[in-house]
Parts: C-alpha cells; structure tokens; sequence
C-alpha cells in the first residue's frame, strides 16, 4: 500500500457504505412502500458485485480537491455509481450485447431473467435521481443536472446508440471518437463537474474539471479496448474479443493498436496537465491519470508481441 | 364541447407543446451532443403518440387548483409523461408483457427493434429528470422527488415487478391491491403532489392530494381491467383480454366484475370527497373523477352482458 492506493481505498469505502445503505433489504409481504424482493436482490446483485467505483471515486476526489464536504458529495457518487451499473445491466440484456459474464460474474438477467433485470435497471436509474434529490446542499439541483445532461440521450445513451449501431457497419474516425466521448467520458465529465459544482467552483475551474474528465475517459476506453484484444476473462472478468468478434467501432479497430496506445498517452498528458492547475491538491487525480498510464505501457508489450 | 373539456384540452395542449419543445429534432452528423438519429425519432415515437396525458394534465390542475403558477408546472408534467411513456415502452418488450399494439400504433420495438426500445426508454426516463432539474422554482427538488419517490423501486417499478410475477401464479387480495397502488395509482399521486408541492401547499392539503391521488388512481387501474375484458383493440387502441389470457392478477380476477365495478365507484366517491375539501376550486378534478365514473356506469352494460 501506499499513499494513493490509501487514498483511493478511503474514498471507495465511503462509496461502498452509501451504496450499502442506500439499497433496502430484500423484504416481502405486499405491504405498503416495500421493494418486491426479486427486484430488491436484482438490484443489489449488480451494484455489490466488486466493482472499481471508478466514477464516484472521481466525484469525491474532485468535490475534495476544491475543498469541498465528502459527505454533501455522497449522495452524487452514489447516483452516479447506479446509473454506471443500469446501463451495464441493460448494455448486458440480449437484444443488447448479449454478454453473459460481467465483474467476474454472471450478468443481471442470466441470473434473475430479463424482464427482473430489465426492471431492475429502469429502477436503478430512478433510485439514483431520488438518492440525488434527497440533498439538501444549495447546487443540489445544479449537481444533479451535470450528472442528468451527461448520462441521458445527448450523453451516455446516445454513445451506447452509436456502439450498438457500429456494429459491423462501416466506422470512420469522427464516429469512434463520439462513440468514446458518449459512452466513457461523459459520465468521467458529469463525476468531476458534480464534484466540482458541490464545492462552488467558478467557469474557470469547472472548465479544467471537463477537460480532466472528458481526456481521462478517452484514455480509459482506449484502454479498455486494448484490454478486450490482448487480455482474457481471468483478468477482465468479462469475456474478451468481443469486440473484433461483433465489428464494432473501437480505437485500435480504427486506428490499430499501436497509434490507438500512442493516442491513449497523450490524452492522460492532457488530463495530467489540465488537473495540474491545481497544484498540490490535484495530486491525487494527477496520480489516477498515471496510473492509467503505466497499465498501458505495461500492456504495450502484449500489444507488440 | 363544455367548461369542463375546455379545459382539459387548455392544460393538454400546455403539455403537447411542452412534450415537443423539450425532445430535439432528430438530426445525426456524430457532433457533439446530438441524439442519434435512430434514438431520437424513436422516443419522439412514443412521447408523441396520440394519449389522454392524464397524468401531466392532473399535475397541472392540482397546481391550479393551490392558486400556483402553471409555467412552474411544465417542467414536472412533461417529466413525468416521459416517465409514464418510458414505462409503457419497457413494459411492451417481449421479455415484459410482449406487446405489439399501444395507442392504436405498433409498439416502439415492433417498429425500431428491441435495443432501439430500451434505450430509447431509458433515455426517456432520464431526460424526465433532466426535465424537472432545469426548474428554477425554489421547490424544484421537492418536487422531483415527490416523483423519483413514486416512480422507482418502492413505486410503480415495485408494481410492475409484483404485476409480472403475477402472472399465472396464486394471486390474493393484498398481491392485486399493491399492484394496482404502486403500477397505476403512485404516478397519480406524484402528480398531486408535485402540482401542491409547487404551489406551496401545507401537509393537511398534500394530504388530500395524495388520497385524491390514491383513489382515483385504484378506479382509473380498475375501469381498465374492466375495459380490457369487455372492450376490444378497436376502442382501446391495444390488443385485449390479455390480462386473462396472461393469468394476471386484476381486481375483477379476484373480485369479480360486479364487485370490481362496486369498488371503482366507492374508490371515485372518496377520491370526490377529498378534493372537495377545496370548495369551487375543485371544480375539475371532481368533474374528471365523475367522468370515471360515468364510463364505468356505462361499462356496466356490457359487463352485464
């Protein structure tokens, strides 16, 4: 361990125990306000199943990194850890990707069938709006609406439309781009601008808080990609070669591995350099970036060979 | 025409022309934050299907009614037509109630294909909240979560999953009771109470909103079991005696059809007698629950039949 795995670690715990708490216990007697327990265990089943709570880690080490309260951010990482995990539930559906291994684990419906995890993702999204407007902080709506602008259809939806529609279908540059841009980095943008909003930062700080978030996130699929041609399912914990195998619109498809792994070390730079605005508070985020960073040089070696 | 469905029609054209400023033309270049073609005609589909817009227009008249102002209103009744549209859409997937007809149309994935449907009801859904998040009005975020609260996993989804595991299992009282509150009446209730929670209403008053709500909810839900029994596609606009043919717990599958028209009519009374507390101010959303009941005393013909 050391001084940022610590860090890290700390921010996820809170995470976990707000999402823990968050989620009712499965319980059911048709009685008043209470969650049919199929769709209760649904919903816990995808949001407890180890994950990196990449996205809400970023909200609360941007909230922290302008100075503001991590509890008034909880809330926010929680929603935006639910609306993370409906979309991999639905992303997962077979209409969809129709995968059926995910963090190690079988996927929502192979294990409580597609109407519950239908369902289950539909109530998932609702939960995380009402976890957000149940703050009490003065930019509750502000935060909130960086998360709602980024996840919905000019946002993340709007990136899976594009991915499912790539599909074997002839892909160009501008199209992968906006597949990244929609799909990973938007909700990395919406994690840091909450953040940021929560603290009170001006136009100027939010600004590098976009550009942080958005070149992080293209790295980020970038490098999930490079992981989907030259990793297996025991490290992913998801199937691997996907991608190529269904003809969809990626980096290194477009591009090829070696420049998609170049492009990938430039976005970090401009991550990197963008958080360095901050000086010493951005520490952290500076060494999140890195580390991305450092798993993709590791990787380069596979890519080569 | 008469006072009364003048009205109506004032506060139903308020919500269409709401509807339709608030989704995006459908236009695709991959530039940013554009909706993709296919999405965005997709929930235009749907949202612009000819529909009653009941829920949204008893948002409106409950602001009304409080003396709030109806501009204030917008943002939350066209937030929850997309909540109630996206629902319709999940719920006719062929995982759900495999649905080919609603509002006299094919159903969404009949006519864009199922990954098209769930992500154009997902995105509903979310633009829903995003809709509600532009309010500037100082109860804003009350009153989106009088909404998130009725919409989620203790609401209607917790109706819809009860209503799923419904089908062909033993069914009771409490089961069809808990899915007709939380599937039908917990959106009307979210539209009482957001429309009084904007017009400043005191506890006593949401109080008589909710029961309002409640009431007239359990008899809309009731006079469409009924509906679905002794109707056909030609009036309803969907495929019916599915309920029967699926083993779906319904008020007139436990109670019978007599009983069940007995209850739809005391339910109206109370729902009458609540809102009457508001004097003349009531005027409409009395006249709206007697119009149920009209329809349903002339519902009984044929259930006599």
């Amino acid at each position: 361990m050391n001084a940022f795995s610590d860090h890290f670690a700390f921010y996820k715990n809170l995470v976990e125990e707000s999402l823990l708490r968050a989620l009712p216990e499965p319980e059911m007697n048709w009685s008043e306000n209470q969650i049919p327990r199929s769709l209760a265990i649904a919903m816990r089943y995808s949001l407890m199943s180890p994950g990196k709570r990449l996205r809400p880690v970023l909200l609360l080490a941007a909230c922290d990194l302008m100075g503001g309260d991590l509890q008034s951010g909880l809330p926010f990482a929680v929603g935006l850890e639910m609306i993370h995990c409906y979309s991999l539930i639905h992303d997962d559906l077979p209409a969809m990707d129709n995968d059926s291994l995910r963090r190690g684990k079988p996927t929502n419906h192979m294990v409580f069938g597609e109407s519950t995890a239908i369902l289950a993702g539909d109530a998932l999204l609702n939960e995380a709006f009402d976890q957000m407007a149940q703050s009490c902080h003065p930019n509750a709506l502000k935060a909130l609406r960086a998360i709602s602008m980024r996840s919905g259809a000019r946002g993340m939806i709007a990136g899976q439309t594009a991915d499912i529609f790539s599909e074997n279908a002839n892909q160009n540059a501008p199209e992968v781009r906006y597949i990244h841009e929609h799909k990973t980095a938007d909700l990395m943008i919406a994690a840091m601008e909450a953040g940021f909003i929560l603290a009170n930062a001006d136009p100027n700080e939010l600004a590098k808080a976009h550009e942080y978030g958005l070149k992080f996130g293209m790295a980020f699929q970038i490098a999930d990609d490079l992981l989907d041609r030259f990793s297996d399912a025991r490290h992913t914990g998801k199937a691997c070669g996907k991608d190529d195998k269904k003809g969809k619109a990626t980096w290194p498809s477009i591009y090829g591995n070696l420049k998609a792994k170049e492009d990938a070390t430039l976005f970090i730079r401009d991550a990197v350099n963008a958080i360095s605005f901050f000086g010493e508070r951005s520490a952290f985020l500076k060494e999140l970036a890195l580390n991305q960073l450092n798993q993709l040089e590791n990787m380069a070696v596979e890519v080569a060979n």
